[in-house]
């Protein structure tokens, strides 16, 4: 792989040049969409004999000028394995789990930030912002730290103190806001905008996308009928998809994406039940499954096609069926992740019971999270 | 892989066939070693091209009737990364670490339990029991579940919450025992002994060392001058050595291998001060490298064997050293360890100041456990 020339990103909509400090956020002309452009492999393709590990495998595939000078930790290629003894519970003879939470800071995340902060270091970004108090923040402060890049990561005034460990861990400065989910974002974007920071913003950043899109290829190696994920943000359901059309064999037929939400936070699943094409408003309750306490996820319109092109489903899970679904998949395989995604263990039950997927069909849970991050 | 004629068990002194339900005891007749005898490849050989994640790319060089039959949670094949800021805040420019609780129960112990656990099932174990209250307890009650055979987990009644919860949450049945150590596991052993369970003790399971032998596979296919590594049993220490000498190419250079133990709790490093074949008797201390605090190695004799024949260096680290060489690898390179973990990190430092590693050499360290394990 060769030193190519550069990604660029423009408004999608309007061809506006984009600062890349702030490709996490809308077009400041016309608010439209910012996508990347870039010189790579139409199809991704792993060089397995490399050494080197994990995703960038792929490297010649994703936007970033030097592939071989990348901020990584060993990041992706995590396994599949079949559940026989839950599927079984279920009467299911070919349901398999993509352990996404082996991974260096425990969970899918890592993918995006891989990407994030190897392109934030090729454009000589001396500072990186983010908000969130969960995987993404963890993520985000371990990469900035490998980087030699200082971070700061804003998170609500009420975050668990466990969860604010785990990003101060690898160095980061963790600053706490008052108010709802929405003024934690406004912070940490004014914060990067005045210090001309690189804003993260991973679920709307192009390049955490393409990091994620590396499920996708990672998937089309196999055959399933089905992929059911817990979407917040979405940025693994968007990536995932738009990986696996890339890496898909001409006609294969794709899996059916499903996604299952909290019943607390479940803006997306109201949607789609009212057929809407966006995110509609809804009543927030607390719930258990933080990782996908997301009121007003940017990339809506993008996971209802989704849904729409792929025949998928998105279903609602009260936060003791989540507990339950935990619990059972942990006796029964041994696997404990944290409650967000227990969200699709539950979700497949629930699609289960609507006939949406059949007792035979080859169905892959994703498992975003560790359950060390969340003791049960 | 075809299904191959089963393993055999015997004392490898007297040669008296075992029973595998008690393959991690010393012979009952003369107390010397149990070995296994299997029909396998010689040099192990991975299978890339196979619908097999980690380590079971290698099954045909492990000791199993069916490697294609196991019970497996996607363990091994873990990252090595470069370790650029930390290595060169000492003066190093080609220092790596092999990311090892990049796990399924987030340490290296997976690799072993693997082995173990699958060849249980095979031999028709209907109850498994281990004396741990680390990483080992947490591996097997995870696994145990996988397979669908109960596990009793024998604890010291002191051990820390956190920890039994992470073996509680996969649903092992947890027996706290007062006393020292060797009380947790002489009750282990007398549980196992009356309810004719498979008692797993994985420091002296022949097993669980055919399991660790696959990070010396990985190993085989760098060119390392020095690895180092916490002991506390040493069974990835002895499984890595013989693991490496299996793999590595006819008259290739091994890396030298090294140890760190806290200076609590330090009977090998001890010996091999004073130039003792055998394990010493010592004064132990609290110290916060839980994962080490073995004062009667089992394996002792065979660890300062290897680190003989590989012109090893063995060194005690103080728990303030530990706790600095953790903080500075999660803030340099963005790798949060357990403190177990972090003493191999502060032994290179160490064999770097006795000169016994030099700036310039290949060095692998080797991170045993995540630290969402034990949070800072």
């Amino acid at each position: 792989m060769a030193v190519r020339p550069p990604p660029t990103a423009r408004c999608d909509r309007c061809g506006r040049p984009i600062d890349e400090v702030q490709v996490a956020l809308p077009c400041p002309d016309c608010a439209g969409p910012v996508g990347i452009s870039f010189d790579s492999e139409t199809r991704p393709n792993a060089r397995r004999g490399a050494r080197v590990d994990g995703l960038w495998r792929y490297g010649a595939a994703l936007p970033l000028r030097d592939p071989n000078d990348v901020v990584s930790l060993g990041e992706g290629d995590t396994p599949v394995v079949r559940l026989p003894r839950w599927g079984a519970a279920h009467g299911m003879r070919n349901v398999f789990a993509k352990l996404e939470y082996i991974a260096p800071t425990g969970s899918f995340k890592d993918r995006g930030t891989t990407l994030v902060v190897s392109r934030a270091r090729e454009i000589g970004a001396r500072e990186l912002i983010e908000d969130s108090s969960g995987n993404a923040g963890a993520s985000v402060a371990a990469y900035a730290a490998r980087a030699g890049i200082p971070a700061i990561i804003f998170v609500p005034a009420g975050a668990p103190a466990a969860k604010i460990a785990q990003i101060a861990a690898t160095g980061a400065d963790v600053v706490r806001v008052e108010g709802p989910r929405e003024a934690v974002r406004d912070a940490a974007i004014e914060a990067a905008r005045s210090r001309n920071a690189y804003y993260v913003g991973h679920n709307g950043n192009p390049y955490f996308e393409a990091g994620t899109q590396t499920f996708g290829f990672e998937v089309a190696r196999w055959h399933f009928g089905h992929v059911m994920m817990p979407v917040g943000g979405g940025s693994l359901f968007v990536g995932g998809w738009r990986g696996l059309q890339r890496a898909a064999a001409p006609r294969a037929i794709l899996p059916r994406f499903h996604l299952a939400q909290p019943t607390g936070c479940a803006p997306i699943v109201a949607a789609w039940r009212r057929g809407m094409g966006r995110p509609v408003p809804i009543e927030r309750h607390p719930t258990i499954a933080g990782g996908a306490e997301i009121e007003h996820p940017a990339r809506g319109v993008e996971i209802l096609r989704i849904l729409t092109a792929s025949h998928g489903g998105a279903v609602d899970i009260h936060d003791d069926a989540i507990v339950a679904a935990r619990h059972e998949l942990a006796t029964l395989e041994g696997i404990d992740v944290e409650p967000t995604s227990a969200l699709a263990v539950a979700g497949v039950i629930a699609l289960l019971r609507d006939a949406v997927i059949r007792s035979e069909d080859r169905v892959l849970i994703v498992l975003t999270g560790s359950g060390l991050k969340v003791p049960a």
